[in-house]
């Protein structure tokens, strides 16, 4: 699907602010504006962009959207119905929005500024049919050395904990909507319980890992709500193949329609 | 170590009943008694009697410990201080202690029959440093076509539930013992919460596939009585390299000293 031709320069400086430039996502034509000295988006959203499987009639919550990564790379695959990204730091929050209007996507997209820990009662409970997160990965007090301001929040357990995205995914997805995340695979005890304890049962699961010979280095899980018990455990993901290129999986992710 | 050289045909089949007959374990001269219309071992013993990494100063107690066969393999790999295992079926519970009995290591492993719900009356509280089990694995009500019997017991969760097994366990280690399983991916969600919920916290976890392509068929869990949290997944345990052969690490598991 066309998501629009790229527009000229001058049309699109007028959305930056700073230190802050446009990368090209190399899909679709989709760009995003990034700050070289924030947060800026990696391996982990373009996982999840793929293995959340969204369809066209899914209602997309995405909880902490930070710069608005991951609703872009959801359109571009899934295209799904609507996808509502929420921001709890501000300024991020204005980014992912002039990000969203750089690609003239404001009819799908909405970027909302707020905590998640009030995403029920600003979205409405049960509006979401499919809720994805890559959420901060490390636990408060595991160490903020060389981190600041937005990025120290997309990184650590500061502005909530997996358990407030849990919770909020729990109370924002209709019953038998999906919650897919990426997160470290040190956290997976944590992230196992703490879903489960918000009615939202491991249904599918697969560890990443750079080199098959080597320990995962991400977990991605999709929980389904009031779902039984049984977990469904693919094949790892492995982003390189033995002869040291990327794999054939890797480059569906990447460079695949 | 020498673990007494096999004895002569004469002596031993005093020690067999009905359609019984002595396997040998390939591994220090020991060997088993097994029902070839029973419950015989598999894979999963031997993964887990190396991955357990038992000290040669623990008292270990093994829950549902079925022939005995993960008491002789991790005597045979670790040489522990003592090994406890516990068996509800007196049938089968008096087929291991034969098997014991026809290795000569009535004074370093010991079979108790009896119901692993009563295992802390019966062993008393806090008495062992690492608990290991090849529980059950599929739930009750998860289809018996084909099982009954011994092989029905050791194969569904109707003698106990996987909580059952983890409260014994927590029972019965000390604090900071160790609780090391090898259970059936799918169950995985369950395994992870019942543990925590004992107070055991899992802190290292390795997959098992049969060749790095295909989906895990078994995972190895340790947890740590009283830890914190923090799970370290290590690198996923391939029983067969990219050749088709064994790996190299299943080499090493099934024929390293």
């Amino acid at each position: 699907m066309d998501t629009g031709s790229p527009r000229k320069t001058e049309e699109t400086t007028g959305l930056l602010r700073g230190s802050e430039r446009i990368d090209d996502l190399q899909r679709s034509g989709l760009r995003i504006i990034q700050d070289p000295k924030g947060n800026r988006f990696s391996t982990d959203a373009v996982l999840l962009s793929s293995y959340c499987r969204a369809k066209r009639s899914d209602r997309v919550v995405d909880l902490g959207t930070g710069t608005g990564i991951l609703t872009l790379l959801v359109w571009a695959k899934w295209h799904p119905r609507s996808i509502t990204g929420i921001e709890l730091d501000p300024p991020t929050a204005d980014m992912a929005s002039r990000s969203v209007k750089l690609n003239g996507l404001e009819g799908h997209i909405r970027i909302l500024g707020g905590d998640l820990k009030d995403a029920a009662a600003l979205l409405g409970k049960a509006s979401f049919t499919l809720a994805i997160s890559n959420p901060p990965y490390i636990k408060h007090g595991g160490g903020l050395e060389g981190d600041s301001g937005a990025r120290a929040l997309a990184r650590h357990e500061i502005g909530c904990t997996f358990d407030d995205v849990a919770k909020a995914a729990s109370e924002l997805l209709v019953p038998a909507g999906r919650f897919a995340l990426v997160h470290r695979p040190d956290r997976l005890a944590d992230i196992i319980c703490s879903l489960r304890s918000w009615g939202l049962e491991p249904k599918n699961m697969r560890m990443v890992h750079t080199r098959a010979s080597e320990p995962p280095v991400l977990v991605l899980v999709t929980s389904v709500k009031g779902a039984s018990a049984g977990l469904k455990i693919g094949p790892s993901l492995l982003i390189y193949g033995e002869d040291g290129k990327y794999s054939e999986e890797t480059n569906d992710i990447y460079f695949g329609e």
